[in-house]
């Protein structure tokens, strides 16, 4: 199961970065990485591209020890335990504030004998195309649905829950899908955690990818910069405070540059900023504020 | 005591922004909010100044229930409490990397029968200066060393410990002196905290006025503002992943605008920035990599 995964991810990780150069040729580096604890990773960056303002996409590979608190919190045990994981996660931050960013991670787990996968993918975007939530939800929907019905729904709505920041009581975005220790309790069932996986793995970016193409040529203000500059410190929150993901990283000695890759390139923070009433900004925060149904289940 | 201090630090409030206008004139603007459990403060904040790129000076006089995992995490006990916490805190990002930016925190808090004080300064260069550091070390060691000359040495240390990035193996700054829990244990000691807390009020930012005096007119180039950029996303680091107050304050339902003024107006992250060997940059983390004596004790 961990290679099968592991080449998966890999796999994956370089399709990606083809399906994203043909938006934007800007060509990737590529950092490979090992970590003394065990395990290593590749992480390929985007920077200053005529799309992407800064984006990652990280294939990693690694192993060690779980020590006590983070052992007790994922699997109830007193720990320390050993512990493998293996993932993919990539995130895009446009140039332009018409287009979304997005984020998506698939992992594989196994701490002292329990074994699952997780993953997800959001979408964020800074002005709302009710067409391209759309879009990004249904290409999720056919990967889903092609392993159960049931999964979309229950993935989406732990998807709203799990991007969201209640100090400011509002969604980080138009969500996606989320889930977590998928065969953990039920280890006779990761074989269809697994090909669950390896669907979602091949349909990854394809909605953000139509997203792109739509939103490219559009126009846009300075002003309209400088909105998404303040919304990206939402995000910056989301993942400081919150993301599960960022805070096991930094705990178990992750490659910091590798985890915080995910960080936008330039962030604002005004005090007190609020979008007039009536405006587009205001608009998108009030779909924040309330998540909504974009595709029939 | 809880008028007492509430009353100080309301003055300290306004002592504080008339010596800051006394260097950068722009006015401050104030907003006197209250919150439904219990309690209000009063918010200054200054942006775009000639100085000061933005700055916040907080009053706040708060009470209400903590939940049981704060009650455990700081009195032991089980919880939920009555609380009732009442401080001034300030944070100031100048527009040139020449200045440092400095934060400083006075507070008093009752949970549970228990009460104690806490607070803090410290220092966060862009530039070093030894100078400057030199002169925000005596300042702190002499309000100090009026109440007792084990005070410096203990708080210098404790700030050393408490403004560090684990993940990144950095000191946020040069430091300063931090201190929590005063008469938590020894309760017939608090006149005594309340009197350092007092001297410390007296002189929070005198040393920081100096080093503004004397940096202000510096000359600085492009380069050098965005290495300030870039390490502003230490100081976003620092607050949002490790800051007791700013999770304590997000925890209980703090107003969230007075409690992330803390947060720079600008910030990069570029992956994997590294200054070049020998650079006044390189320099810089060096010494934040392992924290210096800048006064004799």
């Amino acid at each position: 199961m961990r290679a099968k995964c592991s080449n998966l991810f890999r796999e994956t990780q370089s399709r990606i970065c083809s399906q994203l150069n043909q938006l934007d040729p800007t060509p990737f580096s590529t950092d490979t990485w090992s970590r003394p604890e065990g395990g290593g990773g590749i992480t390929k960056i985007i920077q200053n591209g005529a799309i992407f303002e800064k984006g990652g996409v990280n294939f990693s590979e690694v192993s060690g020890m779980l020590d006590a608190e983070m052992c007790r919190k994922l699997t109830g045990k007193v720990g320390p335990e050993q512990f493998f994981a293996t993932g993919i996660s990539l995130v895009l931050h446009p140039q332009s504030p018409m287009i979304p960013t997005v984020h998506a991670n698939l992992r594989y787990i196994e701490v002292g004998g329990l074994s699952w996968f997780g993953g997800g993918t959001d979408l964020t975007p800074y002005y709302l195309f009710p067409e391209d939530a759309c879009t990004f939800h249904s290409v999720l929907k056919g990967g889903c649905d092609k392993h159960s019905k049931d999964y979309y729904p229950h993935f989406k709505k732990w998807c709203d829950e799990y991007f969201y920041l209640p100090h400011r009581g509002e969604a980080r975005g138009v969500g996606g899908i989320f889930y977590d220790y998928l065969g953990k309790e039920d280890p006779q069932h990761l074989p269809i955690y697994l090909s669950l996986t390896e669907s979602l793995s091949s349909i990854l970016i394809d909605g953000y990818i139509e997203i792109v193409s739509r939103r490219k040529n559009e126009a846009y203000t300075e002003q309209q910069k400088s909105f998404q500059l303040q919304r990206r410190g939402r995000y910056v929150e989301f993942n400081l405070i919150y993301d599960r993901g960022t805070l096991f990283g930094l705990r178990t000695g992750g490659r910091i540059e590798s985890i915080l890759m995910s960080l936008p390139p330039e962030v604002r923070w005004e005090y007190c900023y609020e979008p007039s009433p009536g405006s587009q900004e205001a608009e998108l925060i009030k779909v924040l504020k309330a998540p909504k149904e974009w595709v029939e289940s």
